[in-house]
């Protein structure tokens, strides 16, 4: 399958060949994890991993019959060619899902609850301004589908209709601009294609997320993410020069000025839209010097979250110049690193404890400086005084530098973690640096309401003003009917949420909503902020027809006659 | 009058008192300078005096009376109190323009064509909303007017209503945020004020721009103001970490988040809306450490506008930090600045010819790099490595330092240049650096279609993708009709823009768009993109009482049954 190959999946057509994350890396856990995932929850090796085979399909993939009409289909043919139209089972339901948790879960048990009716591959601006128009016209739902990295449950197909693939053709590069230090690219090229175009010339394009092998340029605009070097390049919204767009009452296009006032700027509608107001067709994005020779790298072990964050907020907020990757895991990430590392018990680590920087409180900070190479040195060493001051022990480049070599692995670590019978699964949120404390306690003492979680957190997006908070939690996967795992994780998970808005934490930092936090959307915006979000929508969606039913913005359907059945 | 004296106006109620800049200084102008325009223009001076003197007017405020209907009038006088609802003629006047120079010349001329029926002086956002859910109810025109310092033509009552005076009760400071690194306050704080507060607890608030005396932080917003250290501090976009607004459909009220997904972000919408969408009436914003003894602060004299932006473009690219101020005069501006201060003809002068650096070709850049002060030398030893070798010539601090003396005295010069008969106006537009060297090209041929123009430019806010243009020109004042002045200013300005446009320049860099450049707007959107501006504004005003009649979005009137007679 060509739509398949891109994701180096293998070339079958099972449910696993769409959930997992790429085959080109073993997914196999490390012994010290399970090790310690075994003496932490008390479960037996072989027992979970019976559980975790027994949702590991390998069946060829069969779903209901696609409804669309097939006065349509013609249409569709006929516009992109018969070869960018499928509605194939495997086609349809590798459109079907992003990659959260309950996404996976119904893949290994073989269910596809919300398929599209047809996948269409168009390969240009003109081809999607024809699709959208002619869905408005006939009241097709549309989502637009590129990487299929989501965490959020952005990626469902309540109503059927269309997903648009945009990273099969619509992934070329348009221009790298070196006087502007911009690259201007269709929307669905994927991170490491964009990547390797502009290191060639001497650039890189400075937005690493997790997802980054998987996710794509328009991907990272539609979800306003961010990046692992965020702290220093920006994150997408502030990446972004301009963008091209279609919306079911015609395209925006965007000017690439550097700054400007032409009354209110658009662009920002798109930014964080996840699909519900258009399509993002083309993206022109500002591009830096590669030099990985230059990276300054440092880490530091602290006594605590709170002598660490105090040091990070120092870092931030005295003008010294920013950090790239900037990172602090919690006592209790560190804890888990360090058992993935093979570290615990080593001499090191009783050095440590005998300075007094003990588990399970002692805290990693990891951080690199890019750019210029006097910039990152004066940066370094500012990062590295004020680490001291606040009780820093200096742990040098080894933990920094495993990190980085792993730093897109974590996806395969959940498949493999899932084959051994554990869930993984993680939330974000972004939070002042006066709630920071309030929110990383509320969170800890929610984990610790449930005994068969191991919960932990860090910190790797930082500004003068705040941080986000990633929320991570493992737990023992259960021998029960689907319905009642997807209901005891959804009640757990959306109790994350809950303690991030209860503590002044947004619901995603940079993941985005999804449907997976579209019900605490309203309630996020005082007086009558919410509604105008939805007049918006109405605005550049009169129809409804941009990802329908549940959507990010929580609204009530207005698609169809059927609720969403999610 | 009370809401003259914070513009440190005499106490009279006179026209004077309206379009001086406030007397604080002396607006005398240099003989220097005017050596240089009488050489340039041929110009005698009595001759000029005497028609700069023509259009001085100590009159006293006269207009045409207000229009309020008295039903009206007395619901302001309830809500508010009667002190804070004025309809005398010398306060509606004095709410009748900005600072452009056809506002300038209407009130020496004692006219004030589209005054507002009525000032009213709220205090808290829930009077505005008050105010504003009342005239939304009976169509009653509002734009609201806190500094003052336009100069787009942005505050005009073609409609006449409500001047909502912002400056006089709302502008206090509601936190100084130690912890955030921020600070809230309502939107009618102006600049000094906020200053004076912040640096009392070792704080700045970044924004300097140049009508920094007479502007308030809403302002900053609504106008998507941009300061003279944007490059190092950020615009006001950037600054900006959240709002309240008022609009016909409701409150919007921002979170403090660092930064989040929580769907598209609203408020960028307000961000250059100019009054068009609604009121701000609080604003959190970032601030910095107030450490003026770290600054470093260099010049250097460049061969030509090419070089110099040469060495301009690689400092900003190459991530060696940011400078704060950041300028290039170019050629023309280097000329009138040096006639200015008393260098042409020194020896340094001289000497400077000698080694090729020649009038008119010659420009200066001035820099200077605020924070921590390791940081600080940092960036400005590699910028200076970056001006040599682009054959800068380095002429120190003293070029800074009376800039920097004199970085808010242009306004008042303008008064003293009217005085003394001569005529300067200033407009902007920013620019990517493939399209800089074409754009300041075309300007300078547009000026020399004008041989009773004398046109310089500057640049002086500096991004990795491009930068803004200054387009500066002086003329001396003819004894002509009001009229006809207007007629020919106007068919001469507009050009400027239009050349702007037609070389890839946008309508304005920070200014604003007002009634000023409000006939572009709809030519640089291309497609659809302007239809969903006037979308968003019929969502938020859907009876366009907000800043009605040919405002900066260049709509149709929908405002009562008049067309703008402006």
């Amino acid at each position: 399958m060509k739509e398949n190959s891109t994701q180096n999946h293998s070339t079958g057509e099972t449910y696993q060949d769409i959930y997992r994350w790429g085959n080109k890396k073993s997914t196999e856990v490390d012994l010290g994890t399970l090790a310690f995932l075994e003496k932490r929850f008390s479960t037996q090796r072989e027992t979970q991993r019976k559980i975790g085979k027994m949702v590991s399909s390998q069946k060829t993939v069969e779903i209901s019959p696609s409804k669309l009409l097939p006065e349509h289909k013609a249409f569709f043919e006929n516009l992109l060619g018969k070869e960018n139209v499928k509605s194939s089972d495997f086609a349809r339901a590798n459109h079907s899902f992003g990659k959260f948790y309950t996404d996976l879960l119904f893949l290994r048990n073989a269910q596809v609850p919300f398929p599209p009716d047809v996948v269409l591959s168009p390969k240009n601006h003109q081809e999607i301004e024809s699709i959208v128009a002619y869905c408005n016209q006939h009241k097709i739902a549309i989502l637009p589908f590129a990487g299929g990295s989501s965490v959020t449950r952005a990626l469902e197909f309540p109503h059927g209709g269309v997903a648009l693939d945009l990273k099969s053709r619509l992934n070329q590069i348009i221009e790298i601009n070196q006087t502007n230090h911009t690259v201007t690219a269709q929307s669905g090229i994927l991170g490491p294609d964009l990547e390797a175009a502009l290191n060639k010339e001497g650039y890189t394009c400075g937005h690493f997320p997790q997802s980054f092998e998987f996710s794509t340029l328009g991907g990272w605009v539609a979800a306003k993410g961010a990046g692992q070097c965020s702290t220093g390049y920006g994150r997408a919204e502030e990446l972004l020069v301009s963008l091209k767009a279609v919306t079911p009452i015609g395209t925006f296009e965007g000017k690439d000025f550097p700054s400007a006032v032409q009354g209110f700027d658009l662009k920002h509608l798109f930014v964080g839209s996840e699909g519900t107001l258009g399509v993002i067709t083309e993206v022109t994005w500002k591009i830096f010097k590669h030099r990985p020779q230059n990276t300054q790298k440092s880490s530091f072990i602290f006594k605590d979250f709170f002598s660490s964050t105090a040091a990070m907020r120092e870092m931030i907020q005295n003008e010294i110049g920013k950090p790239h990757l900037f990172r602090i895991s919690d006592g209790k990430e560190t804890d888990f690193a360090f058992s993935h590392l093979g570290f615990q018990g080593t001499w090191k680590d009783k050095l440590l404890s005998t300075l007094g920087y003990k588990s399970p409180q002692r805290c990693t900070m990891v951080m690199t400086v890019e750019g210029e190479s006097t910039y990152g040195k004066s940066v370094m060493g500012n990062m590295k005084k004020i680490a001291r001051k606040h009780g820093g022990f200096p742990s040098g480049e080894e933990p920094i530098n495993k990190w980085l070599k792993q730093r897109f692995d974590s996806p395969y670590l959940r498949d493999g973690l899932m084959e051994e019978g554990y869930m993984i699964d993680t939330l974000e949120t972004a939070v002042t640096w006066d709630n920071l404390h309030g929110l990383w306690q509320a969170i800890h003492r929610y984990f610790e309401t449930n005994p068969k979680v191991y919960g932990m957190s860090h910190i790797s997006h930082v500004y003068p003003n705040g941080c986000n908070i990633y929320a991570i939690f493992i737990s023992p996967m259960k021998d029960e009917p689907l319905e009642n795992t997807l209901k005891e994780f959804h009640a757990f998970q959306q109790g994350i949420i809950q303690t991030f808005v209860e503590n002044k934490g947004s619901i995603s930092h940079h993941h985005g909503v999804g449907r997976m936090g579209a019900e605490f959307m309203s309630g996020q915006f005082p007086k009558e902020g919410f509604s105008m979000m939805q007049g918006i929508k109405d605005l550049f969606d009169p129809s409804g027809i941009m990802n329908p039913g549940g959507n990010m913005l929580g609204l009530k359907d207005r698609f169809g006659s059927e609720d969403s059945k999610s």
